[in-house]
């Protein structure tokens, strides 16, 4: 029998603790009144009011981010209406009736397709995280965000469904010396990344649907360029073309934002694919343990690079680690949920994540990151978050 | 290179169909306005019209069925908002502070949980399909419902996060000569029932979310029984009661009700295991092809047995069979999408899917069903269902 298991049982027979306690509370009353009839579209109880979050750096509600309320979330697959949100100049509203993909540049059959078109082509679906690669940047800032949403709510994770890329650039015929494509929005902004063709010739996806239904508007509807493990920015939304060059057209996605300051002064720049990263989501910042005794330790674990492998749970600030259960099905770069009974004796406790991947590797801690990295960046942070269980039952940020 | 791929390409570098007619369109506009802001709870695009559709059988929205528009889904997970539903006194609104679960009976240790109790104790998390007995009984009935959402869409597919069950009956302590379980909504019609106990012990949970989020109303909010692969009306939505005693209770809903009418004039009762069944949703009826050439077709089979080993596509009314594609991960009790590409060349053709489980079962047809079954079934119906489409596009209901 697992710790876990163990404790909970001791928990309900020794009569300790809220559980015995409950044994004198009534059934619950039975409704009397006729419910709500059938809808064509449900929403949700009015109970339930979890929502996104605006980032801190929010200065404008339409250039603007928002997060996941990860400590509200179960499992791996993310509500749509929960997705994080990054946007340049806001959602735009289009028709998919009048909407276009134009593929053009190096190639000997330059094309423009229309939603239609799109799918009626071959479709596949994947289930794959989406990350900005300014989440958790909290780590490299002197005051931390207090939560897990407001720390680490920049990732999400859904069943994205649409056409591989590289079909469409079999067909359009990508010409001799061509090495990269620039990836177009069709927001105000006119978004635009530098997309190496070797990713957007493996598993690149044309996407047209998430969980079950065509995009919502803040990831893209109608089209979105998917790059499964990629930074999230790369993951060009409202796709309107796709020009194959033979070089990066160091936008200033790529140049101003989201490259990374290096301690020598120099900066990573296509830091693109997302490194492994996991958090606790519960216990979390800004949560409080109602009282002692057993609580499920969980959470979320992700790698751009594969799998994820094992992960590892601390409840001693790093003294010792524990293997958590990981829930099936565990699936290449996609939210892996994991799991760990703990019993809190009422102390001062602090907790964190650690990951490892099918490459071997394993999410440093903080000083492991700024030994190589610094402290001068502002993006790609996936170090070791902790979180402190005070003995009143508080929840705040810690570093290991 | 397979005979999807191979039509697809042929189709695009001859300059056939609308593809090639694509080539001379102007890319799509850039917007110039800015858009929407972030929000807290996003919503779809309002080009985005699918909605859940009212059972024929439905005489007031309160005891009513809707279903699941299967034509306008894609991969595995339905969106929450469009989960079939099926209620027999309205979807009652519950205050989950409010909310308890009984159980009680023939055990050492009765209990009562709150919500919050059972959301500390060890969860699980499961891609389960969920699908009502009387899903597809228009295969029994001489005029066929037209539509795939009319005929299939009493089946959706979630990821369900909750407790064990086995767990909360091992501290009760189950006493000796127990062997089924009684299960009670919170709704006015107190929907009951009986429920062998090794499915209780099994695999059975208690559900408290669905999709990353709390349960919605219609499914049960804030709790449901969940039988992974068992028909609909087991898994006992608004759940407030379990009790456990050592018969079946013969409840209106195992007597009046879900139990399948002989030859012999004697009735299939308990029959709670949902066979392989598989459907076309794409294309299917009611929708018209634009033009002749590629097309993929599409569709999604499951078993409450396991998993889905193998579906079968015939293209010319099932003189020939050919494998399609199942789209990872393929899980147990879940829905799996399967895919096939179909040069379609104009003529009438009639399609249809045919699957096979990791039991060795294989879907029957309209002939084979009615030869063990007879004519006189409401539930349970699970053969065959085809598609057939005609020289002008237009798709309708047919039985191979």
């Amino acid at each position: 029998m697992n710790p876990a298991r163990r404790a909970f049982l001791r928990l309900l027979a020794l009569g300790s603790g809220a559980l015995a306690a409950c044994r004198a509370k009534a059934p619950a009353p039975v409704q009397s009144l006729l419910g709500a009839p059938i809808s064509p579209y449900g929403e949700r109880s009015p109970f339930v009011q979890s929502a996104r979050q605006t980032f801190e750096s929010t200065r404008t509600p339409e250039q603007a981010a928002s997060l996941t309320p990860l400590a509200d979330t179960y499992g791996i697959i993310t509500p749509s209406s929960l997705h994080f949100e990054r946007h340049h100049s806001g959602v735009p509203k289009i028709d998919p009736a009048q909407h276009r993909l134009l593929i053009h540049g190096m190639v000997n059959r330059p094309l423009i397709l229309t939603m239609e078109e799109l799918q009626r082509l071959p479709s596949m679906s994947r289930i794959h995280f989406l990350e900005c690669s300014g989440n958790s940047n909290t780590g490299w800032r002197p005051t931390p965000r207090p939560t897990v949403q407001a720390a680490h709510g920049l990732t999400s994770c859904s069943e994205w469904t649409g056409v591989k890329l590289s079909l469409l650039l079999d067909e359009v015929g990508v010409q001799p010396g061509a090495s990269w494509i620039l990836a177009e929005g069709g927001d105000p902004a006119k978004m635009t990344r530098s997309i190496p063709l070797a990713k957007a010739m493996d598993d690149a996806m044309l996407a047209y649907a998430q969980n079950g239904e065509p995009l919502r508007p803040e990831q893209g509807f109608p089209l979105r360029l998917f790059l499964p493990g990629w930074e999230g920015n790369s993951n060009v939304k409202w796709l309107r073309r796709l020009k194959i060059v033979d070089q990066p057209y160091m936008t200033r996605e790529e140049t101003s934002k989201y490259t990374d300051l290096m301690p020598d002064g120099r900066a990573r720049q296509f830091t693109l694919v997302m490194d492994a990263k996991s958090v606790v989501t519960h216990p979390s910042g800004g949560r409080r343990l109602a009282a002692a005794g057993f609580h499920e330790i969980t959470g979320i674990a992700w790698t751009g690079r594969g799998r994820v492998t094992r992960v590892e749970v601390t409840t001693n600030g790093g003294a010792t680690w524990q293997d958590a259960v990981l829930q099936d099905p565990v699936l290449p770069r996609a939210h892996t949920r994991f799991r760990l009974g703990w019993e809190w004796n009422g102390s001062d406790a602090t907790i964190a994540s650690r990951v490892t991947d099918d490459t071997g590797y394993v999410q440093p801690t903080r000083a492991e990151l700024v030994a190589i990295r610094g402290v001068n960046s502002n993006y790609h942070n996936n170090m070791i978050q902790a979180w402190k269980v005070n003995h009143d039952g508080t929840v705040e940020y810690a570093v290991l």
